[in-house]
């Protein structure tokens, strides 16, 4: 079980990690300038600690930390247990979520490791310029809840790992692989010499509709753009197909993350 | 084209339909105390301007009011000109979207309208239980693009036509028709005698997989619940059949408005 240390300093310096949490995502100190792994919440937390990244401690009210003992049961950590005014102090915020473990990053597969054949992975999701945490986070909730085995990392996106997608992710980014594909586009023709087909999902009036596409078929890398540019030329050429989501005209687009998920719920099986 | 007058005195009285715009919803001196319809920004101003609600005025900084010259083009209605500052000052907030639009309410068409036969609407939404602004405009934005045509709404839904559910649907609130459905849910037989085939959205594990359920074939009405509790027992039961959404075990269920995106690409058609 977490050893619970009651904290009433907020100055505290074994508090380290949790202080000054809006910056918690970046640390210049830190292999590659980037920051911790924090959780927020009951929910995502418990992922955490599920999850094969290395907690390093908590900090939460004593409800929220109780909450989680089933959870913390066999995990050698520190839980910081502190009043609501403490963490407000520590953090910089009013955080209404209660509990917080911060973890380190851990070693992810690599590209073609998520793409090796002998793993059994069906459908991979391969994002290109998805710089918004929010984005980023939702589309994993989405992948994790369909079906999507893993998620590969295109040109211009974001940090999954950043504390905003990790919340908006419900914490699934700690739980569906991801892997940068370098170089881009050219590692696609990695994904299709390991049989998948890739396929583009873009609004072009001469792609397939998506019902029309078969994508419940064989193995299949959907490529996904971000929410307003869409993916660029050079991505959708080095796609096997495109298909599209049959929009009405003079409707915006729909949200990527929402697109995303209709794409997935036609391509991947939970 | 609408008459543009300069506005600096921020207590200008005839600002009144903006003033304090973060109650502008709730307005007791108005029928049914609901308020006016205010749309903001350049996008949502115009769908406003060509929805059936009629406008009562607009006011916005110079550069977004000339943005929308061309929409305003035959429309009688005073557009007020103000810094941002003098808006601020008005609407209660720094309002960063640069152009507001009030109309009223206009009639609704009735549910038994929404379902007529002789209407040629193929594909309803059905709403039950969605309290939450954010998520009822995400699903008219999503009913919209997907091409739903229209939503019913039944027992404890939130008011399409408060700002934020407006702003969030992008405005396609003033352009999907919605209608209240009463009683609930008996008065899903009236579309059941209209010949639709009433299919909720569930999770139990006896309803059909979504994609088996060919929910492209004739008259569907969707019925959807909320985030969270989901439809209640007494909807369920009032439906013709039940359709679910694989979904991976421990994962939290889809964003609702997410969901019925989902749902809404299988059954509807734009």
């Amino acid at each position: 079980m977490a050893r619970l240390i009651e904290i009433t300093d907020p100055a505290d310096e074994r508090l380290a990690d949790f202080r000054d949490l809006s910056r918690a995502d970046r640390r210049p100190d830190r292999p590659g300038g980037r920051g911790l792994v924090i959780a927020e919440g009951v929910v995502v937390v418990r992922r955490l600690v599920a999850s094969p990244y290395p907690v390093r401690a908590l900090l939460g009210v004593r409800r929220r930390v109780e909450e989680l003992a089933e959870d913390l049961v066999g995990l050698d950590v520190p839980a910081y247990v502190a009043s609501a005014e403490v963490m407000a102090e520590v953090v910089g915020f009013h955080l209404n979520r209660g509990v917080l473990a911060a973890a380190d990053r851990a070693a992810q597969p690599t590209a073609a490791e998520l793409a090796d054949p002998g793993r059994g992975r069906r459908c991979l999701a391969v994002l290109e310029g998805v710089g918004d945490h929010e984005n980023l986070g939702a589309m994993f909730r989405n992948a994790a809840a369909l079906g999507v085995d893993g998620v590969l990392l295109g040109a211009g996106c974001a940090d999954p790992l950043y504390r905003r997608s990790v919340r908006v992710s419900m914490g699934h980014v700690l739980r569906v692989p991801f892997a940068v594909l370098e170089p881009w586009p050219q590692g696609l023709d990695m994904l299709r010499d390991n049989g998948f087909r890739v396929v583009a999902l873009t609004p072009r009036a001469d792609s397939v509709p998506l019902r029309d596409a078969g994508l419940d078929r064989g193995r299949v890398a959907l490529l996904l753009g971000s929410e307003g540019p869409g993916l660029t030329e050079e991505a959708i050429a080095a796609a096997d197909s495109a298909v599209r989501i049959p929009m009405a005209s003079g409707v915006d687009s729909l949200n990527v993350a929402t697109a995303a998920a209709i794409a997935f719920h036609a391509a991947a099986r939970p």
